[in-house]
C-alpha cells in the first residue's frame, strides 16, 4: 500500500500545482483492485501540510482500514464510480474555476474541437440536478449515482470526466496521475469553449469523423502519437 | 496585544499573496474583546515594508490608542461592523477584481454553486450606493452602516462578506485568518459566478436544500466536513 | 542626469514586474525640467538587457543629446505631452491587455467605481481615430496630439491616462515611478470595467459626488488617505 | 545540424515558458535549406525532460535521417508549409488558450489595433474545416494544405500565423526564435481581441493606412522600430 499511498499524494499535491484548487477544495484517490482497498485524502488538510503516511486507506464499503485522519467527504462519491467501473484506477474531484463555472451553468461541454478530442471522445456530460430527497438522502453516494445515470452505457475511460451539475468537476483515469492529467485538461478545456462561445454564442460541435481522428490519434489500437 | 498585532500582521501580508490586493488596496483588522480594542493595518503603508510593529491599535471610538501611523481610512467602517456584530473577530477590506466587479455592477451575487454554499448560506448581498449626504458626511462610518442596513437580520457568520455598491467587498470571520480565507472565497466565487453567467446568460440560483445541505456540512452542529 | 536615468531605468524594468508589457511592447520617460532635457528608454531593447546607461537623453526637440542607442520610437508622443503640460515628470505607454482592448474597441472607460475614482477623477478618455493623413505624415507627433485635443481643459494630473483609439493606452504622473503607479491602475480599472460591464450590461458611472469623495481622499489639501 | 538542433530546443523550451502550452500540446521545428533537413520535437516527450539531443531530424518527404524518438505527429503539416514558403525558418504549432478559442469559433482574428499590425499586415485568417476525406485520409499533411488553400497569394511573413479551424493556431518565422516570437504574438492579440469584441461587440477593423504604417514601422525598407 506504501507505493500506492505515495502515488496518490504525489498526485493529491499535483493539483494545486496545476492552479485546480483553492484550500482545500478538492481530493485524489487511487485504488488498489487486488486487495479491493482505496487510498484517499484526508478530509481538509492543507495540501502544503500533507505528507504520504497522511493519505487514508478505506475499503470498498467505506470503512478506514488504516491512517488516523478522516477521509474525504467525498469518499462515496469515489467507491461509487470505482465500484462500476472496473476500468478506473484513479479519480480526482475539483473546484478548478472554468469547469466549476459550467457546472453552476448545469450545462454541458460540447467538443468544441480537437483539444477536446483528443482526450474525450464526445461531450463533457452535465448530470441533471440532484433531488432534495437523494440531497438530504446519502448524498455523496447520490453525487455518484448520478454521474453512473448519466453515463448510461458510455465508456469511462472515453469520456475521463464528468460535470456534476451546480457543483463542479470529477475525472478519472487508469492511475490517479492519468485522472489528474485529465482534471488539468478539463478545466483547460472548459476555459476555452467559455471563450469560444464568447466570441462566436452561435457555435456548433465538431463533426464526428473528426472527434473519431483525434481520439484515435492518442487511444487505442491505431494510435501514433507519442512514443509507442 | 502584540500577539494580536502579529495576527493581523500576518493576515494583511496574506492579502498579495493570495492576490486579493493591487498596492495598498486592502486592510485586515482584529479586536480583542475583553480589552475593547481593534488593531489594523495603517493607511497607504506598503505590504512590502509592513512590519508587525506598524498595526495601528485603536479604541472602539477610533481613538488610536498605540502605533506611530495613522490606522487604516476605513477604520470607522470596521468599527460599526465589530460593534453591531459580537461574533466577529477579523475584518478584512479588498478591491479584489471579480468581487469588484460585482460591486460596480451594483448585483448581488447568487448562490450558483456547491463552492458558494460551502461558506455563504444564501446570496452575497450587495448594497444599495449611498446617498449624496451620507458620502459627503461621516463617509466611512456611513459604509459601516450601509452594510448593517442590508443585513437586516442575517447572521454574519452564516453570510461572512458583502458587497459595498459601486465599492467593492468586506469579509470577516472569528479571527483575521478566517476573515482573509473568506475573502479569497468571496473573489473566487465571484469569478464564477461571473463566467456561469456569461456560458449561460438565464441561470437561476441553486435550491434552498443544496444550499442548507452544504454549508451544514462544514459549519455548525452536524459538519462533517474536516478532521473534527 | 545619472539620477534622473537611473529612476527612468526603475520605472522601465518595473512594467514586466507588473506584467504591462510583452516583449518590449511599452516605454517610460522622465524630464528635467531645468535642463530641459528627456530621458527615455531606447527602441526595442529587450527589458531582461535593459541596464541604466542604455537610457536615452534627447532634447525637446528630440533631438539625441546622449546614449548610443535611438530612442523610443514614442519619444515624439511624449515630448508633445511634457510641452504642453508643465505638470508632467514621467509618461509610461504600455500595450497591457486590458486598456488595449479599449483602445481597440474605441470606447471610454466610464468611471463604474471606487477604485478608478482613487485615481480618476472622471472618465478615462479615448481619442478619436488619427485621419488618414495623420497617420501618414507626423504619426507619434499626432498621436501627442489627438490626446492634447481630447483633453481639452481637462488637468492632465487629475486625469492620469488616457486610451488612444486603436492602439493603447499612455498614462503619466509627476515622476516616473508615478506614472507606472498609474499604468498599473489603469490596466486593473480596464479589466474591472470589462467584467461589470459582462456582469451588467445596463451599468451607469457613479454619481458626481461619490466621484470626488474618493478622488479628494487621496489627492489635494483635504487628503486623509495614508501617512500625511 | 547540432546548431539548428540547439535552436530548435531552445525554441521548444521557450513554448512552456511563454505559458503558450498545457503538457506536450505544442511543436517547434526548424529547417536547414542547405542540406534541405527538417529538425522538430519528438512527439509526446514533456518539455521538462527534453534535451536537445532529442530532436528529430528528417527529409522533407518526413523520413527519420536522425534520432531515436519519432517526430511530431504534426510533421507533414510543418513540411507542407516549409515546401510551400521558401521564406519560411521556423514553425510553431500549440493550443495556446485564446488562439484555440478563436479556431473552436471558426473565425478570422480582424486586426483590431496596433499591437495586431506591428506583427500581421491584415487579419489572422481562420481555414475553412476539413471534410471528412482530408480528417480521414492524410490529416496532418491536409491541414498543411488547408493552410496553403487559406494563403492563397499572401506573403507568408507579412500573415505570420494562422488559425486551423476546430484545432488552433500555427505560426512562423525566419527562424524557431521568431516562430515562437509570434506564436507569443498570436496569443496576445487573440486575447486583446475577445476582450475587445466583449466589449463592444459592433466593432470594426481598423483601416488599411494604420495596419500600413504599424507594420510598416517594423518591418521592411523603411522601418525605424528598434536598433536598426
Amino acid at each position: 500500500m506504501e507505493s500506492l499511498k505515495q502515488q496518490v499524494f504525489d498526485a493529491n499535491v499535483a493539483l494545486p500545482a496545476h492552479r485546480l484548487v483553492t484550500f482545500t477544495w478538492g481530493n485524489v484517490s487511487g485504488i488498489d483492485r487486488d486487495r479491493q482497498l482505496m487510498v484517499i485524502k484526508p478530509s481538509g488538510v492543507a495540501y502544503e501540510q500533507l505528507r504520504p503516511e497522511d493519505m487514508v486507506v478505506v475499503d470498498l464499503d467505506g470503512n478506514v482500514v488504516e491512517g488516523r485522519y478522516r477521509p474525504s467527504s467525498d469518499t462515496a462519491t469515489h467507491l461509487v464510480l470505482y465500484r462500476r467501473y472496473p476500468a478506473l484506477g484513479g479519480i480526482v474531484h475539483t473546484h478548478s474555476t472554468h469547469a466549476t463555472a459550467w457546472a453552476q451553468a448545469g450545462l454541458t461541454i460540447p467538443a468544441f474541437g480537437t483539444t477536446h478530442a483528443d482526450y474525450f471522445s464526445g461531450d463533457i456530460p452535465c448530470t441533471r440536478a440532484l433531488r432534495r430527497e437523494e440531497v438530504e438522502g446519502d448524498y455523496e453516494r447520490e453525487t455518484g449515482r448520478v454521474i453512473v445515470e448519466t453515463f448510461t452505457d458510455r465508456d469511462p475511460l472515453h469520456t475521463p470526466g464528468v460535470i456534476v451539475s451546480q457543483h463542479g468537476p470529477f475525472s478519472w483515469g487508469s492511475s490517479p496521475e492519468e485522472a489528474v492529467h485529465n482534471a488539468v485538461v478539463l478545466e483547460e478545456v472548459a476555459k476555452m469553449a467559455w471563450i469560444a462561445c464568447s466570441v462566436n454564442p452561435h457555435l456548433h460541435p465538431i463533426d464526428g469523423y473528426l472527434m473519431k481522428k483525434h481520439f484515435s490519434r492518442k487511444h487505442g489500437a491505431d494510435a501514433y502519437y507519442g512514443q509507442k
